[in-house]
């Protein structure tokens, strides 16, 4: 039983009695159709230690991450956050490390106005989890699947920084403060981006399980492929001088934690696509392949690439 | 630093965005209004073994459980629940175990007819949280704070049978199957209940740290207070039997986890409410005091009753 099993069989035994779900369990995020011309999309996500981040980093950096990840939910779904709920649970009080943590919270909820309308405090394992609303900005959001063979595929901003910034932290070679470490404790969600992206992306998803596993989630249930040139891919110069060209890959193909949006969009948008961007101060994007009819081409410049997986499944 | 300051702490450190927020935190749910005559109720309750369960008991009653003290606070306001998010942490996997808390979860959900619409699934603690949302009918939903000096106090159902039934599992004395395992076990959600509510109530709240503590939830922030008479609490005649008459008002006064509703309500509409609720299929009520000007009076008929304070604090 693996967490897609978990999903499936909560799928099968609760039924859809509510007609107003356009899109129900399965993909970054739900819709539900209110009214007319309002649809309120609702992601949900959930952080415990040792598992998505590890214990003694600062609780600042855990309460901006527990809406973070969440942000980057609703991002990759096009979509404009506006509420969350946060449940809070930790084993004891230590009031310095609650505040740190309502810092980190306060500072992003506010950073993106996102109002917080409720929750629940409890003593128990520390546990974060948020459940946070919005809604689509002109009826459009984005979903996991609707791309199509030929349409490009795309990435915003740097790969594998994030997973390399947790090893420093894991070894505890923090004493180098860098990009690499507050890439993994402060991840940027891309919600501007991907607000931008509905008009653009025929399909969307945030990096947060490795880029190739995501990537998969796009193409694996419309049965396409796609053709991608990992030398394409964005990766932080350093992340490539510290490691090497073929490790600095393989972090960015399977490393965690990156909050990037990966999506894919039809050629004949692309233009207009680049000529919004251009004007902006937004992430930067890069082309790094095409979706097509079948089976995964991974390419290293002209040559075939092999790496080696190491996917991350929650069982 | 208790459970109300990291909240107050919360809601002073997060600003209030969104216009939308009708109710922002602070009740048994948040309001948020949509359009002109759309008012969606939010609510979020987690539980985590051996805090809000004991360890060992049957999965299919923590599935149960998870959604059914959601379904209470949405009942507290009066709403009508529809779609709900999940957040499912365990340590490992025992697919029993998972098929167990699944049957139990959607069991309860088809008979509200509540559409599961996200989530997220974790290898971590053994943590359930639920946020549950709905909409209220023509625009009426209860708050916490509403109730006026001269309001009669009303219960639901029974209270202390929860507290007894969890005395009993705790002391692994489960041979016996009876009502007050069941009602720990199976807690019933006053939904229908709470939705005429809505129409008579001046205030409400779910009954889930003891019904004495949560009575204070409804005048303390007033600055009101109440007058009540303990002969009149709603108490299973077969506890009274078992515990004596003390030990059972005790009980019934401290004890948590009864998930009934405790409202009050304007004296001039006890008439028609009684009228209403005689002819459906509900809960049994018990008017058991009123609100006052000030100060609490707990009396027993016509003598003071002085009880053993017992409360739950999360912190």
């Amino acid at each position: 039983m693996k967490e897609a099993d978990i999903i499936d069989a909560l799928k099968l035994s609760v039924e859809q009695s509510q007609t107003e779900v356009l899109l129900p369990i399965g993909d970054d995020g739900s819709v539900i159709k209110l009214g007319s011309n309002k649809q309120i999309v609702t992601v949900t996500d959930a952080i415990t230690v040792d598992v998505h981040y590890p214990s003694g980093i600062e609780s600042h950096a855990i309460g901006y991450r527990c809406l973070a990840v969440n942000l980057s939910d609703m991002a990759a779904m096009g979509a404009i956050p506006t509420w969350a709920s946060l449940v809070f649970s930790v084993p004891k009080i230590d009031s310095n490390w609650i505040k740190g943590f309502i810092k980190g919270f306060s500072e992003i909820a506010n950073q993106y106005k996102i109002s917080l309308i409720g929750g629940d405090t409890i003593r128990g394992p520390e546990f974060f989890a948020v459940s946070l609303q919005g809604y689509s900005k002109n009826e459009k959001y984005v979903r996991r699947t609707g791309a199509k063979a030929g349409d490009l595929i795309y990435v915003s901003g740097y790969l594998g920084s994030a997973a390399y910034g947790l090893e420093l932290i894991k070894n505890s070679n923090r004493c180098e403060s860098n990009n690499f470490i507050d890439a993994f404790l402060y991840p940027k969600p891309r919600v501007k981006e991907g607000i931008i992206l509905a008009k653009y992306a025929s399909s969307m998803i945030d990096i947060s399980d490795g880029f190739y596993q995501d990537l998969q989630r796009i193409t694996k249930r419309q049965d396409i492929g796609f053709d991608i040139d990992v030398s394409l891919l964005p990766i932080e110069p350093n992340l490539k001088k510290i490691l090497g060209y073929e490790k600095a890959i393989n972090l960015a193909m399977n490393g965690g934690d990156d909050y990037e949006l990966c999506f894919t969009m039809p050629k004949e948008k692309e233009k207009q696509f680049l000529k919004e961007i251009k004007s902006s101060n937004l992430s930067h994007f890069s082309c790094i392949g095409e979706i097509i009819e079948k089976d995964n081409n991974i390419r290293d410049n002209g040559s075939k690439f092999i790496f080696e997986r190491n996917l991350f499944e929650q069982f």
